[in-house]
């Protein structure tokens, strides 16, 4: 990657979306057609429409147009060399010094759209959804919280990425906003369940990544070879009800407190856009299993903020995190799935589990933020938050910084609307 | 339904697909060709045939022929009309005195086909697949076990059936023989977890309903609409390693232990064959919340029986329980499922958790049947089983009985493979 690198469409200096970035989406246009889309600066560009006008002609892996998609699921699946080869196709032609399409005003009428005239749709047809419980910060936190300083890291979790298969169904893109969950829920003080609004609705501050390749069931990933099957990440946001939750998720773990909706950011960022923030993952003690052991950089940078507005007012930033934080890598967390012969598929979501750091400042959930309502949030207008208000809207950002590159993941926003009567 | 009708087509006595069955599936025929199919006695018939030569003209909902596809979504997304409709032309079609497609050699040439010339495939895609836990027998025995009597049901069970989500790409048809999982295990007298072949393979004997409606994300089911959501159902054997899921599942549920492979029949029975089989659901005391309050018959008589067959060796009848027993009907279950406005998908897989009965010889899972290994069983080969050994075959049959009508499900049938190297 040419961190120099400069595209002749225009790119705003905090912009997430430089040409180094191409991140992949579905969009609607104004005429109702569908499509996959990458972008740079706040230009929408289609890429069923490039296709058709022969300007990937060069790349033999497009055998059809899979960009006149409602997924990038057909895409994705065509494999890792296709995913490099339509990059360097875009990477040269929105090159500033590339006049190919900049002069050629009838094709630039058919492929380029201001962001604000489409509208983002989930960007894959989901396959299964894992949450992992990846962040030591996060599962110290509520450790403490539910059994106390000394019992707070379960005897499993140095030993394998903890996780939990998820609700696929209510993975949602950004601007999908989301009624308060109803459910059954037993207050300390009670001898019995009520029914009733959730009183605790919470985030999660999680990222995601999406599977591009698959494999048979009975067959392992190892480490090695994880970041082959991985097609890119998003952010996500793993909307919570925690009195629907504490009540249900024994013995099983967690379903309905979190089946009502988790909130993606609408483009995918490519291992290749990324590859400039690799660093380091946290050291593990105890050494982990063979077939977990991490060389090399498989970790991300990625800085990570959380908002909430109140309806009519500003936005209060009430999280900073870091992907870089979490204690069990992508790489990891995907050989882990697969070690039982548990078989991927293209367009699985495999998301991290809440990303807290290691300052107050850093918890990626109101639960953690506020101690469990114990130590409230004051907004800029004065206002206390426990958990999530009805009408609050919560919006998660994430974006790369180096060497005067950012890369960016835009923004996964939600407002949670009063409970359905 | 009447009981008393015949086909023209040849049904052995202990059949379990009389006219009155009529389930469907989705088949491969010889010349490559798949189809949706249904089945009565051991002759498959080609539903996509039959459209195209018009024998479904007077069903208005079949727009198209929705059985020329390899899974039955696109029939089931038609609704409970439409699937009504179809098994109205096929109950007279079929029926002894009707001899419009009997009398004609060239049609019965394209539709009709023995069941030993056509692979059955897995009938539906699996949207979301969810386990729930709702045999008190089950739920009570495990707790005992690894809980001791005093507490062996959680303060919540009684409340709301317990489930969690599970993972869809693993779910496959009988026939289907899965390899003995690998990964980490903590036995009580090591420190450390270890990595290698499960040693506690086990079976669950479960039935799962397949949804054939969808709801919108924020919409709930109750429990009288619940039957107009569900298709049918199906024989479910959810392979479980019980070693890997002992060491992995706190606090976030089963995982690993669980996603390696569960075992399908190949044919979906409807409920409207199932509906003269209603019956009472078990008293729930205490009283449950009034949005799982459930009247009339919603629960099913139906048969259950596990074989275990070693290489080479005869079926032994290991397990004989009913899905009856369940403390909580499938219509409680939707409803619970989309209580919190969790969304439904045509395709999913709602699985009722192991079936166990009242006596040691109706519990479902080997973990009951030898009490944690502490009671082997004995088979007729003289040797002993704990658990199951690799190159063993579990066998899972279902069926209704009353009256002098037997509906069955046919089979899910499993060889368990040695561990891969």
């Amino acid at each position: 990657m040419n961190i120099n690198q400069k595209s002749w469409l225009k790119v705003e200096v905090n912009s997430d979306f430089p040409i180094q970035n191409l991140p992949y989406g579905i969009i609607k246009l104004a005429s109702g057609k569908i499509v996959a889309a990458t972008r740079i600066g706040d230009v929408v560009i289609d890429l069923a429409a490039l296709y058709e006008l022969g300007y990937f002609n060069g790349v033999k892996e497009l055998k059809n147009n899979v960009f006149e998609s409602d997924t990038l699921n057909a895409f994705m699946a065509l494999g890792k060399r296709a995913w490099a080869n339509v990059r360097a196709v875009l990477t040269d032609l929105f090159d500033e010094v590339n006049d190919l399409l900049r002069e050629n005003d009838a094709h630039k009428k058919q492929v380029l759209f201001d962001q604000n005239e489409v509208v983002n749709l989930l960007p894959m047809a989901v396959g299964d959804y894992t949450d992992f419980y990846s962040s030591i910060e996060h599962a110290t936190n509520v450790g403490i919280m539910f059994r106390g300083k000394d019992n707070a890291l379960m005897p499993n979790w140095k030993h394998l990425p903890v996780g939990y298969h998820g609700r696929s169904s209510s993975i949602v893109v950004s601007g999908t906003n989301i009624h308060r969950p109803k459910g059954q829920m037993k207050p300390a003080d009670q001898d019995l369940p009520s029914f009733g609004a959730s009183k605790l609705m919470d985030f999660e501050l999680e990222m995601a990544f999406v599977t591009g390749g698959q494999t048979q069931l009975g067959d392992s990933i190892s480490v090695d070879e994880a970041e082959d099957y991985i097609f890119g990440m998003i952010i996500f946001n793993d909307l919570s009800a925690r009195d629907i939750q504490a009540w249900e998720y024994v013995p099983l773990g967690p379903f309905l407190g979190k089946s009502f909706g988790s909130i993606t950011s609408p483009w995918i960022v490519t291992l290749d856009a990324l590859d400039y923030f690799r660093t380091q993952s946290p050291k593990q003690e105890p050494e982990v299993l063979p077939y977990l052991k991490s060389t090399g950089k498989r970790s991300f940078d990625i800085n990570l903020e959380v908002f909430l507005q109140p309806k009519g007012g500003e936005e209060n930033l009430i999280c900073e995190s870091n992907h870089k934080y979490l204690y069990w890598n992508i790489s990891q967390q995907l050989a882990h799935q697969s070690v039982n012969g548990c078989n991927i598929n293209v367009g699985d979501v495999y998301a991290s589990g809440t990303i807290s750091g290691p300052t107050d400042k850093s918890f990626g959930s109101m639960l953690e933020l506020t101690w469990r309502g114990s130590k409230p949030i004051t907004l800029s207008d004065g206002s206390e938050r426990k958990f999530i208000n009805d009408n609050d809207t919560i919006v998660m950002r994430a974006h790369c910084q180096k060497d005067g590159l950012r890369i960016g993941f835009g923004e996964s926003l939600c407002q949670i609307l009063p409970a359905k009567e």
